[in-house]
């Protein structure tokens, strides 16, 4: 009786509103249609031009020496410089940044790791001549958030391969331009999401595709780090100022990453859609009185959001930048069978069945459906769960002098597929899922939380691929 | 732009749907009427009688010697018949159940904890005769689920004070029939929701009430308890035979409870809506088909709420009795100064000035806004701040060779206030506000996650008490 009387008046309002239409945009010059369906707000999905075709599983030819542009020069880019100049088969051929100085510290960077120096590129607009360049491979974007996708585009446009810096795009409509430039200039177009190679994801990633968890039912990842000492370590406050403007889940990429990858999205299962709630703004609005001399802030102090799957799991996302907390990335993973916790402490738990086909729990005795397995179990599985791309780069590192960090990895694994010919551990389609969270969960925010559909940037292939694979 | 919009297409949807109502019920006799307005789901809410009157602050005459009657003997009403003869001031005076055996066994732990034999009552209509005495002042309701506010309802009909277990309502319309009911007879009607006297949330209760925490902006509280062992303990299956009709967080009040508390819900904040959403279920199903010999079953394994409040705050709560997790009520105050977490391991951080203020922390230089406070300074102040009533109980817990335990606290507070002609720790709003929750999500799960407005019980003074006191 409930459920009939609800599903009617569902229908009547479907029927009432699905006719209406709303013009959406972060600009007014590029609109993006959207109706709402079954109370669910959707956003219009282009059809694919019949000159682009499926990245899915794509791979470039191979590339023996990968010749790397690097845009943007501030912490994270000079890491970049520094480590693909140590990695094998990989040369920074050129340097980007606004400030000559951030250039200059680079080269010395480059110099200590035993490189050559990179030719400079100094302005605001001095990366599209790097972009230009028929001698560069692969450009690295690592740029304030809003000029991401731009440049990506522009660099795709000019025959590169593309690896951007989270979140690769900022609204929807980006995360369309990523993909279909991608599809039509047959490029990768790669999100530096490192967070997936960090040890406790990769290892736990592993156990999953061995089945250890049983089926993934719910993940839940998150961006909790109070930046306040950090805040103008961004030139000239660009993310307190994009924070300032936008409401909702602005920086969800480190936290849905991993989730996605345990969760085999696009690969087998994909995100419907998404409810998503916001606090009002305490810290945010104190932040902007002092540093931006404004009483305005958009953005709230914590933002929750709970997004469903096609296969009926779910996902949670927390972001918190403003109060003081321990940081915290939550990354947990519900299982049928089994359960991975990594904040505050890590912790595995297994059902008796599981814990005997992973071999590795010395006494059986000891399990407890209730607890996490004790250290010493905890230790030796995570030892023989160790991801096999880890284990791999680790011997690497050691030779090259670098380490077995989880930029390490991601730097060494983007080169090693380019080197030969293999499908990038990221596609496109991830840069897009986990990139159009911010403008979805605005969306819903401002609209008491109703739940928005998540457009399916793989039109339709999200069932093609089985499981996910790193490949070899 | 986007704003302007957006807000369009709500109200032209509000226009359009506003006059659209439903008739919502779990039973058709009783349909509660429903409409959608802003994209939100909102229940009907009644209006106050003229014969009924606020239940906020009411304290009852003192009664010296307190008389309970216990209804369902069960391994909670057993618990609580020995504390209630071990506590001052009230006597176990009857005893009901279906089952004679229980009855007996209840009696044995009387006589041991030195009490006089109760009378008894057995059957399934015999809870009546209990509640038609005259000579009983407070009835304990530990049946099942469905039956907890009918015989509440009955109870305070015949005079009596009640106090029921969680959930004391299992539907929205229950809910309003404890709060009519309570108004008009005059009689308390409490939840036994005991987590709120637990010892982490107590004393972050206490320290919340001192500022240490700034605004508390987000809250989280939960239900995670893997119940395999524990399905067969509910006479005739009861509890899984109610999970395998219900979608929704049917079990929210422990993790609810302690967070309303610290936000001061319906004490100058209420909860305004709620999105929910669940998995599908894998385990629920595997347990229905082995124990109730059925392949249906709607509750799905997890289930994740947000709830915004009318100050913009939040509060998430989730649900598993299913999946090999450890125990995990979450409990977690994010404030603006400060924070304070339960599971899996108790921590507590504290931003440079509230760490001053509390007068707790040995060293300010190893302070540090991204760590959670050293093992010996969150000792300290766990010891500083342990709440009054706690202290208080414990120097009579160890008088009467009782516990210091939650549910001696609870049961000791409920017969102190009632002696002293004092309001209870909890009301009848609360027992309604923490327990709608099972109905409202599943509305919402139903819809896609859609919003539901959260009623407000107090009928529009939820802004009058200003902050939650225990009474003295």
């Amino acid at each position: 009786m409930k459920k009939t009387l609800l599903f009617l008046v569902s229908f009547v309002i479907t029927v009432a509103v699905a006719v209406l239409s709303c013009l959406y945009s972060d600009k007014a010059e590029d609109k993006t249609e959207c109706t709402i369906e079954d109370g669910l707000i959707r956003l219009a999905e282009p059809e694919r031009a019949p000159v682009q075709t499926s990245m899915l599983g794509f791979a470039a030819e191979p590339i023996e020496n990968v010749r790397v542009g690097i845009i943007g020069l501030g912490m994270r880019g000079k890491g970049f410089a520094k480590r693909l100049t140590i990695i094998e088969g990989a040369e920074v051929v050129a340097l980007c940044d606004l400030s000559r100085k951030e250039v200059r510290d680079t080269q010395k960077q480059i110099e200590a790791a035993g490189g050559k120096p990179a030719d400079e590129y100094i302005g605001s607009d001095a990366w599209k001549e790097l972009c230009q360049r028929e001698d560069i491979d692969l450009v690295y974007i690592v740029t304030p958030w809003l000029l991401h996708t731009p440049m990506a585009v522009y660099a795709m446009e000019h025959g590169k391969h593309v690896a951007i810096e989270v979140p690769a795009a900022m609204t929807v409509e980006e995360c369309w331009q990523l993909v279909d430039t991608s599809e039509r200039t047959r490029k990768h177009c790669m999100m530096l999401e490192n967070c997936i190679y960090d040890h406790f994801e990769l290892t736990t990633l592993n156990m999953a595709q061995h089945g250890l968890f049983g089926e993934i039912i719910h993940g839940e990842g998150g961006y909790i780090h109070n930046l306040d000492e950090f805040w103008d370590q961004y030139h000239n406050n660009w993310r307190l100022k994009y924070n300032q403007k936008h409401r909702g889940d602005v920086y969800a990429t480190h936290g849905l990453g991993p989730i996605c990858q345990a969760m085999n999205i696009h690969r087998g299962d994909r995100m419907t859609y998404l409810v998503s709630m916001d606090t009002d703004s305490w810290v945010g609005k104190s932040l902007a009185k002092k540093q931006l001399l404004s009483s305005e802030f958009a953005n709230g102090d914590h933002t929750s959001t709970l997004i469903r799957t096609y296969n009926g799991k779910t996902i949670e996302l927390q972001h918190n930048v403003y109060t003081p907390r321990p940081y915290d990335r939550l990354y947990q993973l519900t299982g049928t069978k089994g359960f991975a916790n990594k904040y505050p402490v890590q912790g595995i738990l297994l059902s008796q069945e599981t814990a005997s086909s992973s071999g590795a729990i010395a006494d059986h005795e000891n399990l407890n459906s209730h607890r996490f397995l004790p250290e010493e179990d905890f230790k030796a599985l995570m030892e023989k769960y160790r991801h096999p791309i880890q284990l791999e780069l680790m011997e690497k590192a050691k030779k090259v002098g670098g380490h077995g960090g989880m930029d390490f990895i991601m730097d060494s694994r983007l080169i090693y597929c380019l080197r030969n010919g293999l499908p990038l551990d990221q596609d496109v389609y991830d840069a897009a899922e986990w990139s159009c969270i911010g403008e979805l969960t605005a969306i819903s925010i401002e609209h008491n939380s109703m739940p928005v559909a998540v457009p399916d940037f793989t039109r339709g292939e999200w069932d093609k691929i089985k499981g996910l694979t790193f490949a070899k």
